[in-house]
């Protein structure tokens, strides 16, 4: 066997069993090897963003790392900034990057680069593997970094031949880390302060807005009173009629401040400081007010459900019923879209166990309350805020759920970054519905325009923020990627539109014109 | 005037007039900067690797760097493969990258991402600016490296307070560094060696195979019975009826190894050593005979017009006559789509002063040999061989010269990594007829499948190569980003469907089923 095989079985030894792939000549051994080695699916895609952000979706659905094949350093450059996301949205990747065989590197053919270099700012751990014999150690290891608490970017570089030479027949497997142990001595101390009531704020962030987790916080916020609260970006929140009821943190830097205004303690669940997208002059960076303490119950790296199930025993709050969210889906409304329509033809039409991929920018800030009694669905928002996130993180969560009802609502300005995600959703038949909403414009930055105080745009500004002339046409854009499409102008057109995608299989795009 | 508008000053004071854009909020006061200060054009791409290749395609004809505006990490991160492209082909390129306010940092916004990291294995130069008060002297530097010889990749990172903060009037202009010196010392020798007639090649890079160079260096051929050669890929090759005649490398390794048996010596004018641009096992990665001499007479950071004018006075050649290609318009072919077909209908129809942006891949190898009687024009590669450069390198050709026909020639699955550029091309009315080489697959790594010795495709492998299931359909995608598009199937509906598109003015695509 040689060492792609090698590095293939060890993969699928691991549990790595999805590959999404954009090759070129120097990954071609470790194609080749996916013949002889039976078990893992590979998924192409036409472009490495939509390969890393594919991996992304996935994790965040399974828990469960997948792997990505791309091609030099040119290759993990286009896919870096969905790595990007996958790294702020603490989602596990292994990242197998294709090299130059190590003794050609010296002639800096045309497609040498520092693929090192370029793994690292997205990556928390790269290694290049130097040898035949060696690379299913390398593989394992990257699994190891890739399954942790939480999720990490490991980065494989994987010379030509070291996937041509031979190799042996192990396939090494590792046992996943476990998580930080908890510090018990503060959970007192905290305990007392979320006795504080309505100016005591319990922020869930990850693996607390999921389960059992989300579960304990809700009876934790019963039993004493304090208010539960989301960040403003979440990789993945269980909400929805039977779900616990939570505030989610505003994104705009005023609705924070007025939200957060009084409050005197907020205990990190899983969660981050709460603070400001990006700097405004005379706003604050920190959105909690300036006396406000805060503590720290769980981190990432550690057991967020066990960390809240002990506060919770601790308050005695264990058998306290948490305020969860009602079955109430609203009226289909008509007429104008505006983006409270939106949400109520959302919040009326989708399904049981409806997965959303929301990058709805601008017009999305209100989505949330119209769809707070929506049949029970998971809401996923971008967490590293480069744009072009959406489409190809659908992809990654509908072959995680296939038996479930993807819905990505993207702003058509972020969906132009990584619309080749298209083409996969057709070629692999991959049930979801896409809604882009067509202001035909970065309408968020004229927001943000005046939010910095660079005043009034003129002309040029006008023309960087404005994607009409020509206006983007969604239906020959989908057609043209093999995906079905039609166009909306009203909201009576949505309902229509939606209400058959999402009762048809397989992907549909809508157009909504706004 | 504020940090923003001080640097967009200087940028103008040092003729960069120019700025490919894809904006976010922490680069709003650049934006507006550029309604103050009038004289930068500003083209918006909906992709930041269409951004980069652009700037690389205005470089490319003019010599000149146009700038770039970049959001932060991952908008930098998209733009690096086409960046990794420019610095190949050794373009002069400033990129301004926005970051968050320097007081914003410490909290880690979603966004945050280590710019300097992101830009260090693309850039010759990088820099975050500090100050407002000093922003315009990085951006004087920034134009300083960028306009070397070669062009390189400068890239300044723009904190947003440095942008929004108060600035100085003062606009600081730079005098081009010259070009390395010339070492005379050699050139007695180098002329030794051109004597040696047919055994010895006479290898061209670079700036060597424009203008007065490339006649000086067919001058010098003439003379000693040298072989003229060109490398396998050229950033701007003038050629046609009229012009100098040379051979270009062939791109596989034994093919390029057959061009150059029996040779003894090379003199590399502007060109490197010639090298495989992959490893094969049993194929060697140097392309010249063992025992062949390899002399350089002027490196990429010389004057390389100079060095040849030199040479060809040393060795009597100052009045030569180089040998040059004779007008030999092909006929127009019918029938079945071959690449020597395409070649003929290329040659046949392509304009006088045309500029071929070549992404062809595995279909253009020979279209070389039917074009070179053609009407004089520049023929352009992938120096970088990151996929995607093609359409926005046009995009920056078609500005640079908005009197000469672009004409791109794209394979499918290429064209698909930036077909974002599509909608630029028609947003700026650019003159670029396209044709989309549609073979419906990543055919190349068909035959470097074999070629690495990876064996027979199976069926995981071949779906890995394969654009079809669904079919791109092209002229859907066109009309998608505004852009007129036609099928051709057989040679005739090519020859038809490209007569028009050349005679059309602004963007039309072609695409040809294969």
């Amino acid at each position: 066997m040689n060492g792609a095989e090698s590095l293939v079985r060890t993969l699928l030894a691991n549990e790595i069993n999805l590959c999404f792939a954009n090759p070129g000549t120097s990954e071609m051994h470790f194609i080749a090897a996916l013949d002889k080695v039976k078990g893992m699916r590979c998924v192409l895609g036409l472009f490495e963003g939509v390969v890393t952000g594919a991996a992304d979706g996935y994790y965040r659905m399974t828990g469960k790392p997948a792997s990505t094949l791309l091609h030099l350093a040119p290759g993990l450059a286009n896919g870096l900034s969905n790595l990007h996301n996958a790294r702020k949205a603490r989602s596990g990747i292994v990242n197998i990057v294709g090299q130059h065989a190590t003794y050609h590197l010296q002639y800096d053919a045309p497609l040498s680069g520092d693929i090192e270099g370029v793994a690292m700012p997205m990556s928390h751990w790269v290694r290049t593997a130097t040898s035949s014999q060696t690379v299913a150690t390398d593989g394992a290891a990257a699994v190891q970094v890739a399954h942790g608490t939480p999720g990490k970017i490991a980065t494989l570089v994987l010379p030509a031949d070291v996937s041509w030479g031979a190799a042996q027949e192990s396939t090494p497997t590792v046992l996943h880390a476990l998580p930080r142990e908890l510090q018990a001595d503060g959970l007192a101390a905290i305990a007392q302060a979320l006795r504080g009531g309505k100016g005591t704020v319990l922020l869930l962030g990850g693996l607390a807005l999921r389960g059992r987790a989300l579960e304990w916080a809700g009876r934790i916020a019963a039993k004493v009173g304090c208010r539960l609260m989301s960040e403003g970006q979440n990789a993945r929140l269980e909400r929805g009629a039977g779900r616990v009821s939570l505030e989610r943190l505003p994104y705009d830097v005023p609705g924070a401040i007025a939200a957060l205004k009084g409050v005197g303690r907020v205990v990190l669940a899983g969660a981050r400081m709460p603070v400001a997208f990006f700097a405004y002059p005379d706003q604050p960076s920190l959105l909690t007010p300036e006396a406000c303490e805060v503590l720290s119950l769980a981190e990432p790296d550690q057991d967020i459900e066990q960390a809240l199930e002990a506060l919770a025993h601790e308050l005695g709050a264990a058998s306290a019923s948490p305020a969860v969210c009602e079955l109430r889906r609203p009226a289909l409304p008509s007429g104008r879209v505006t983006p409270e329509g939106i949400a109520a033809v959302l919040g009326a039409l989708m399904p049981e166990q409806a997965i959303v991929v929301d990058e709805s920018i601008s017009m999305g800030r209100g989505f949330f309350p119209p769809t707070s009694g929506a049949a029970p669905h998971d809401w996923m928002n971008s967490m590293g805020a480069s744009l072009g996130y959406a489409l190809p993180v659908a992809i990654g969560a509908a072959l995680a759920a296939p038996e479930r009802k993807v819905l990505a609502l993207v702003g058509d300005g972020s969906a132009m970054y990584t619309l080749q995600a298209l083409w996969t959703m057709a070629r692999e038949s991959l049930d979801v519905t896409i809604v882009i909403l067509a202001n035909r414009s970065y309408n968020i930055l004229r927001s943000e325009l005046a939010k910095v105080g660079a005043g009034t745009p003129g002309p040029t500004a006008l023309s960087m923020l404005t994607l009409d002339t020509p206006n983007l046409d969604w239906v020959a854009l989908a057609k043209g990627h093999g995906v079905a499409a039609s166009r909306a102008h009203s909201l009576e057109e949505l309902a229509r539109a939606l209400g058959r995608a999402l009762t048809d299989h397989g992907p549909r795009l809508v157009e909504l014109v706004i």
